[in-house]
């Protein structure tokens, strides 16, 4: 066996390409579930596993499955994977890097000469990102059983398009929900390969970071009714103008960040939508899609009870209705110390500098934690920004 | 030459059926300058007027105007007028009750064997909502000479597309854009017939109000440029983000109404519009689109100055930064105290119980006022809201 050698220039042209296939146009990336351009990236990365004689499976949601088989063990598989779906307008590296990167580590391989002892299998997680249906981790969540299939069914995007919908749009209807989450042991490890989204390791000049712990995170959706009417007609005291109440919710939720004691703590309005949106229209409704992490749990459960006491005291007082869904309420997820150990020891025999860290933003892998042992893998990204073309 | 005598049924027909003319389902109304839905119901009208024997031209902005032409005045002619564009999601009265209402009268006015000393032309005014360019009254703006054919020009709606553009789908293309204002007198007299869009008439029990005076209307953008970056790994010290300063704003804007010193001081954010808008992304851009009114100008004028300053401090504090554009900033009308005086004289023949008031939405008539002595009938609106389906 040789020195496998990672073709850097190859990646780099596969990432580019995969950039290319985009509801949006160059620089940035858009790839929302199963819309025409997630099916395209798809297809791309399937081309490529298929390429490489990785034998290839989709489960009922989306997840797709391209494994390296090892023909006489009986051992369970190691896992990596990330994700390819990208929110609007998003940068190139951000969850490819550990797919694209995954396969060119297995061509190397192969072309190495080595020879497995265990099968090694990549898993693409079908959204990652919350844009569809304003849940992270979809793919994941049902994997590692966090998410049920009846409840997963109930998911509706903004125009009230059921999961259904957009499963038929991926050709997945005949599948069955329920047989997507997998048994705990299913594998013997899973490490995700993935850009910080943060700015530790470029400021310290560290290429490395080994994953400790993945941050606690929640988010809701907030509905604000209020009364609409003509932006001349109706006078200042007569209003109930539901996005005053929404800026004033935004900016509470910024407020319980503050004040949560922990420096760790934050949350974002990071939907925002009123209707009619008519500039000579009183706003007669507000959503807000709301975002909270922290790495303490009780932490998290502090602000995001400050918030929920916000919005009904802004509501109450601006004589507007509210509804508060919670769509995701998360614990936060503890890697696996001989994982960590055993990254870290790998990094030392390679001479490269490496640093344990903390995930503020989550992935896949704080689902993969609930079936495995579990680690994460951190590069550098410029300026700390992934979720920007940058 | 009978009585002549209006067709209710005959009317609220017609409404119903230039209502299921919409870019939206029923029972809500959406017609946007020249969409499909609006040319649809420009063609609706003037088959109408056509079938009257109503003579027909279209300017170069899309204003269409039904002549009923008497051969051997050389008297300026008397116009009426309206408009039936619709917001998103509209009701099925505004405007269009002065239109298809004129249409009525003239029908029963034929009908009835009348005999006009002067021409009576009926104008359907171009966007008077604002939806696609964010100005009102386009049409009015230009036949009056509020805005010139080279600022129209520079006209662009959210997308980036020109007047050009939009014209060209009306079929307009070939005319020229400084064909369209008209001349100081060349109509004796303007009146517009329009629901009222407040709840005065309906509460008093009143069923005609006659406009002494328009109030001053203006609105601005704001463009707040902030830093977006991932919602879970960007600590919230590091943050500009673009929401909150918008939230803020928001906030401000409304402040500036309430402490203007006159309770005629209206102020709305009706457009607010963040990018990128994922629920796991901090802001990084914000739109706004502020309608500021007051019967004074001064008033009017001191209440935009506090929400310029407000939006300096607020971003200066924010440390974002931002573009404040004046779409209009219009003088309010007086409206013609003979005209005033002619339709409460025909109120008291009718025994039409009637009152002056204050228009606080403006309309083409702000504009018609600069070419000719104009006056608009209010009539009353359920619950004093147009903009909405009910």
């Amino acid at each position: 066996m040789n020195s496998p050698r990672v073709d850097e220039l190859h990646l780099q042209r596969q990432i580019d390409e995969l950039a290319a296939i985009s509801e949006a146009p160059p620089p940035v990336v858009t790839r929302i579930l199963f819309s025409e351009a997630d099916l395209q990236g798809r297809a791309f990365v399937k081309k490529i596993a298929t390429e490489l004689g990785l034998s290839w499976r989709q489960d009922a949601i989306g997840n797709m499955f391209a494994r390296w088989q090892v023909s006489d063990s009986k051992l369970p598989a190691v896992a990596t994977g990330s994700h390819i779906d990208a929110i609007p307008n998003a940068g190139r590296y951000d969850g490819v890097v550990g797919v694209l990167g995954a396969l060119e580590a297995m061509r190397a391989l192969k072309e190495s000469g080595f020879q497995p002892k265990r099968s090694i299998e990549l898993i693409i997680f079908t959204a990652e990102e919350p844009t569809r249906f304003g849940i992270g981790c979809l793919g994941s969540r049902m994997l590692g059983g966090a998410l049920s299939a009846r409840q997963a069914e109930q998911l509706r995007d903004q125009e009230g398009n059921s999961l259904a919908h957009w499963r038929s749009k991926g050709g997945l209807q005949q599948q069955d929900l329920a047989s997507v989450p997998l048994k705990k042991g299913h594998y013997a490890a899973f490490i995700e390969l993935h850009i910080e989204q943060g700015p530790l390791l470029e400021k310290e000049n560290i290429p490395i970071g080994v994953v400790e712990k993945i941050a606690a995170p929640s988010s809701l959706r907030v509905e604000v009714r209020g009364i609409g009417g003509h932006a001349g007609a109706v006078l200042m005291p007569d209003r109930h103008d539901a996005l005053l109440a929404g800026a004033e919710i935004a900016l509470a939720v910024e407020h319980a960040a503050l004040t949560s004691g922990s420096p760790d703590t934050v949350a974002t309005t990071g939907v925002f939508r009123i209707e009619p949106g008519a500039v000579n229209s009183v706003p007669c409704r507000a959503r807000l899609e709301i975002d909270l992490r922290d790495t303490q749990l009780s932490t998290r459960d502090g602000a995001l009870k400050k918030i929920e006491d916000s919005v009904r005291e802004i509501c109450a007082h601006r004589d507007v209705g509210f509804r508060i869904e919670h769509v995701n309420v998360d614990a936060p997820a503890i890697c696996d110390p001989q994982l960590i150990d055993l990254v870290s020891r790998a990094c030392a025999e390679l001479g490269l500098p490496m640093k344990k860290m903390i995930s503020r933003a989550y992935h896949d892998s704080l689902f993969m934690a609930q079936i495995c042992p579990t680690t994460m893998i951190f590069i550098p990204c410029r300026g700390g920004v992934s979720h920007r073309r940058e």
